[in-house]
């Protein structure tokens, strides 16, 4: 597997775009995005669990459900479309009718994936969508900066745009994975994910990509938390044009596993650039559980680990408060001897162990300091009971997380 | 009923006391309290459903088991005494010990109570507990200032000291209840509460006073959220010493549903104050379901709207985000109907609907904000499914929730 610098655009046949079409209070902010395939793509995706979801969550999952080939996926910007009822399913139906009306022949609404994100409640602009419908259209390019412009187009309370792509061999022939996402408050994944995109050229059965997107996103997106919320809009959309023409996967062969774990590579970089880049975050803070009894164990713990408050402003702090740690482990509904536990905490720094056999130790406060003072930051948990692991990343909780959400909407 | 001004010492045959032992890093600070009962009481009690139990919750629950008589009840606030291990077991012995030496005759630690608040991890510094059990055995008092004393003397970031207490009549004899509790961050009671005593000089059987507790716990402490981190010390503890005289309640008759809806009472007042009260909250935020098909969903769907970071932070700013509170309730697990949903926010400032079947109201901003302005502020979201309904209390997410947890070990 190759690393290359790129996002959507970089897996053959596919175009996108990023404009200003005003929907945003503040106006020169770009807040639409389209990314469209040369040809009509087998599709996969995962989404929220919230009950409340929002109009696009509905379109997608019916239009999964249906079998539909993809060729474009339009996402919105500052409004998302939750909580609006059926005048909000309508509007979105119009959005995506009016990207194809702008995509020209050969493509209906129907082969349109739709997202947005924003605030909760108000309607789309429906005037200002369909003229940004349009522009994007127009906008459309194939290269690097498309790709990137696109990325920038979906961020809401995000810093920075998240990007990644991969290529792979698959039977002498070039495959590429690329993909995009945005998140940063109301992060909080369950089977599902925030808005991502994920574009291939590889020739793969529909049930297969499925197969491979859930399993990429169950140890990526599903293991990162912001703020424990579960947004009503999570969306990972995945796209295989299959203009690569490797050999087509069919069966879970020896391509397949290499197809999985490429894709689960994006979805992880993807993730983790999410939950370093979480409202207000200073610093990615990722909690490692190690001796488990099962997988399961693993993951309950892990992510209980990232999403205390408690923990996160102590690593805001710099203070190497492992009870709170123990404590968030203990309460996560997962059994085991808490007398057992080792806990070291690490980063570039150095690392140094709070606690083991379940009681602290006479560690240096001004090494352990120093430690957590890093940009990158990992705590890891032995329970030595088994043999399953499991990583989930967070961030810190800080004063800017609390200024961002006191006053979102204004 | 009659609700009284009183605390732990306003039933009969209870004394208490609190004293600066030197434990705090503030050295002025009161830091150790006792709850005395003047004849051996029937004792009931829930405790932390956290896996890592603090050293003296897990002395409780094995005294409890015992179904021993209890005479006195141990504080210490400024270490937990959790995630200590063995050594931390034996810690507590003996500080049950020492009180029970300075207590004299007729009483071994088996008959008290203990209970720590602090930080997690470090040892008990075992010299000035015990010193301080010498200093509350000659201090105890059963005037209404020392309850009070008592009550100041178990809090950590609390700022105001939780009492309550009130008289019921029972076959024409007064019966007294009286309450303290201390709490205010790593605050998520699940089937437990944080620390709180409860005394009363009811006769009542054990079977049926824990029974009465239970209840309580349930719609009081179980329904309060400060930040989702349940405690390693989370201990509720309640005292029954007959000396009312009352005619013993054996069964569920009437005097029983009197004197449990008292003791609920009691718990509520008690855990609406630590909400209110929780760590750098500038309001208490109350979330009432209604027109839910069970209890269960309600209290659930209640629960998930007053733990959201996103909705604690809108709160704090006073944005009338309902969206955040649609979205909460939506990923809480619980199903419904989204386009039913109707929610109001009620304050002393008015009342206002958010959303009506699930969409936006055409609401006004500025009466919205002044309604959010109140120091009591109440979401009712009425699912139009059916008759159940639950309330729960939190408060708002600021900046000094942030502050005070960033570095609470310095």
């Amino acid at each position: 597997m190759k690393i290359i610098d790129g996002g959507v655009t970089a897996p053959k046949g596919y175009s996108a775009a990023g404009v200003c079409a005003g929907i945003k209070k503040k106006k020169d902010k770009l807040d639409m995005a389209m990314v469209v395939s040369e040809v009509p793509a087998v599709a996969a995706g995962t989404f929220t669990t919230n009950v409340v979801k929002a109009a696009p969550v509905r379109w997608d999952m019916g239009l999964l459900q249906e079998k539909q080939p993809i060729k474009a996926v339009v996402i919105n910007s500052g409004v998302a479309n939750a909580a609006t009822g059926l005048p909000g399913e309508e509007d979105n139906k119009e959005m995506a009718q009016a990207c194809a009306q702008a995509l020209g022949a050969g493509i209906t609404c129907c082969n349109i994936f739709t997202a947005s994100t924003g605030v909760i409640g108000p309607r789309l602009p429906m005037e200002a969508i369909k003229i940004g419908a349009g522009m994007l259209a127009g906008a459309l390019n194939d290269t690097r900066e498309a790709g990137h412009t696109a990325a920038t187009a979906i961020m809401t309370t995000d810093t920075i745009p998240k990007e990644c792509a991969v290529s792979i061999e698959l039977g002498g022939t070039t495959v590429t994975i690329g993909g995009m996402s945005k998140g940063s408050g109301m992060i909080h994944p369950n089977m599902a994910t925030m808005l991502s995109v994920i574009t291939t050229d590889a020739v793969i059965d529909r049930a297969l990509l499925q197969e491979a997107v859930s399993a990429g996103v169950k140890v990526s997106f599903n293991m990162i938390s912001v703020d424990r919320d579960t947004s009503t809009n999570d969306s990972c959309m995945v796209l295989a044009n299959g203009l690569a023409g490797n050999p087509a996967i069919t069966e879970k062969n020896a391509d397949y596993q290499v197809f999985a774990e490429a894709i689960r590579y994006v979805m992880t970089e993807l993730a983790k650039k999410m939950a370093a880049d979480g409202e207000g975050a200073s610093k990615l803070f990722t909690a490692k559980i190690v001796g488990a009894v099962t997988k399961e164990d693993a993951v309950i713990l892990a992510k209980s680990v990232i999403s205390s408050n408690l923990v996160k402003t102590a690593v805001y702090g710099n203070d190497a408060n492992g009870g709170r740690i123990l404590c968030a482990m203990g309460y996560s509904g997962v059994d085991f001897d808490p007398y057992k536990v080792d806990l070291t905490i690490e980063s570039a720094e150095g690392s140094v162990m709070l606690f083991e056999n379940g009681m602290q130790t006479d560690f240096s406060e001004e090494h352990a300091t120093k430690v957590l003072s890093a940009s990158e930051v990992t705590a890891i948990a032995d329970l030595k009971l088994g043999d399953a692991e499991a990583t989930a990343w967070g961030c810190d909780l800080t004063y800017d997380y609390v200024k961002i959400n006191a006053d979102y909407r204004s």
